[in-house]
């Protein structure tokens, strides 16, 4: 019987109230598909850093690696200045654990309220392959006489044909196997960043020769958000930048119904990954029991199809549109319908 | 009388036929509003650099700055390799004219549909003011190794203080004007370009002191268009850099019903400046009278209002708002009702 360790970072706010319900949907589902997992709950957050000053505790990123999935919940501290922790905590274990791929699969669940008039399930469901490791978030840049009026600041997308490569091959493979529309689009902006987007360009089309089965289509970034909002059907997979793929992904999650069902997965394949939900910590609402799992739960099945458990992650999607469907009365947040604990136990029971 | 000297550059594709509905407007308005201009037209575009080889003509950036403003209608032509003309017309003019502000009134126009659900025309009313010199646009970079497996591609964000500072009063002046709502929202992602948003963020932040009535807000770019997309009416006025709000206008212009309507600035203020229709130039199209003039009419206004003939802009944007909401069908591509010269002069009719 598969045996799992998972490394889980409940972070702050409630952050642990919506992993606790994720946990409890694979436990279930776990004892229904007979495999079986231990957690080991890590406090890096908020708390702990205003009292030791630590994000990432002394060898915890190798401490991380000993696992097979990390799950996370939120990080972001009101005593906090905004930044810290999502740069000391999220952006660095991305970096530090080379977690290339940025994964967000995009889908409106049945039930779930989108702010596109007329957009149905059936057209919102894709996924989008972000670049997780290079581009402006390299941290290269400076400030030139700072201060002073003649203060330059720049700040350089750093791509490297190994890190837009990897990124690539994730994304046609991905593609290749999702469905039977096999459109894979590249969004990127080849018109203006003529040196960075000119590498991606080249290596998209020199790779899309060995998948003539797939449609290797291509985006402006601009393009590709007007046609999010009015035409979402029109994707399948989408590969960008880091930088543009965070913005975009975040569009995304709107379309899909926010942050309460958009789950996202930090990827480097065959290594230590880490799954979460999209939203924030939400401190003001801690244990209220008002925020959605939904998003929780989606990261915990991505998390089991990231370990091979494809047929519990699968399991696991399904309950969460019978209950999206059925159960709830609404997904907008604050209008759930049900406690984030009750509908924990709904997934359970659909399961 | 005021007499005022246009250069008109039609450009490719549908560009000429939607520019020629609003001289049509701005010849109906300067006789009731009295005032008189006279029209050059250039034929730079893609048919001329075809035949040619040229993209703009010797002497042409000093032709312009002759005129008291541009008037331009679209560049792409179907035989010109994509990115041609969009950078060695549109953007080198832009640059050459240092035209530092690309300007975007985002309204919904009543009776033009929004892929927004439930979303008024009251609801989405802001305006854009993105850098137009700087950032990613500047050029910068190289392909380092190129074409080998080791490659490294870099773009660099420029970014000066007096860039930044430029742009920045311009919105804040602007939002001082705009109505009561005074909420400038500065568009960027502080918390990953720690370099170059830094100094948008202390040059933000230190102008703000000298407009104690305007709100000085904050919105990261990802966060932004999410809020773009279920709650546009919270924007009042929003300030960006050159990428950033490249992505943010297209995706304001869907949410406004499309390029069909959108229309833009590229200002120099006091200087040679340049507006224009949103759209692209839409060659199959060419001739058939099927494109909305109402960006190109609306972009027209705009240039009269930098002329400083404010009540002609006004007449315009009314007249506009009355044949929006009361004589078209539905401003959806091909669902007009009318050709492009009809709604031109519906417009004139209701000026
Ligand atoms: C918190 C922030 C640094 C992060 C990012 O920009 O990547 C977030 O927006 C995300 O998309 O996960
Ligand atoms: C055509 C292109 C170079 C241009 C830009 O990126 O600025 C366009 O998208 C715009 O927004 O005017």
């Amino acid at each position: 019987m598969a045996h799992y360790k998972i490394a889980v970072i409940g972070g702050d706010g409630t952050g642990p109230e919506v992993v606790a319900e994720g946990i409890k949907v694979i436990k279930a589902v776990a004892d229904l598909e007979g495999f079986t997992f231990e957690t080991q709950e890590l406090d890096w957050g908020g708390d702990r850093y205003l009292k030791t000053g630590e994000l990432i505790p002394e060898g915890g990123v190798e401490l991380l690696k000993q696992f097979d999935a990390t799950y996370l919940g939120a990080v972001g501290h009101p005593d906090v200045a905004p930044g810290i922790l999502e740069k000391g905590l999220l952006l660095t274990l991305r970096f530090e654990l080379d977690q290339y791929i940025n994964l967000r699969p995009v889908k409106l669940y049945p039930g779930v309220e989108t702010p596109l008039a007329d957009k149905k399930p059936e057209d919102i469901d894709f996924v989008v392959v972000r670049e997780n490791t290079e581009d402006l978030y390299a941290g290269v840049g400076g400030n030139f006489k700072k201060g002073t009026p003649d203060e330059v600041a720049t700040q350089t997308s750093v791509n490297t044909r190994k890190g837009v490569d990897r990124c690539l091959r994730y994304a046609f493979e991905l593609c290749r196997k999702r469905n039977d529309k096999k459109r894979l689009t590249l969004v990127a902006k080849t018109n203006v960043l003529t040196y960075a987007h000119d590498l991606w360009d080249r290596a998209y089309k020199e790779m899309a020769t060995e998948y003539p089965d797939i449609e290797a289509d291509y985006n402006h970034v601009d393009a590709c958000c007007m046609w999010m909002v009015k035409n979402p059907e029109y994707y399948d997979t989408i590969v960008t930048t880091n930088m543009f793929g965070d913005i975009i992904t975040d569009l995304a999650a709107m379309i899909q119904g926010g942050m309460g069902v958009a789950a996202g997965g930090n990827i480097r394949p065959g290594g230590a990954s880490m799954f979460e939900p999209m939203g924030g910590s939400a401190p003001k609402y801690t244990g209220q029991g008002v925020i959605n799992p939904i998003a929780a739960i989606a990261a915990a099945s991505m998390m089991l199809d990231f370990l091979g458990e494809e047929a519990s992650a699968k399991r696991v999607e399904q309950a969460i549109t019978k209950v999206t469907g059925t159960k709830m009365q609404s997904m907008a947040a604050g209008r759930m319908g049900h406690s984030t604990s009750q509908i924990g136990d709904l997934v359970c029971e659909a399961l």
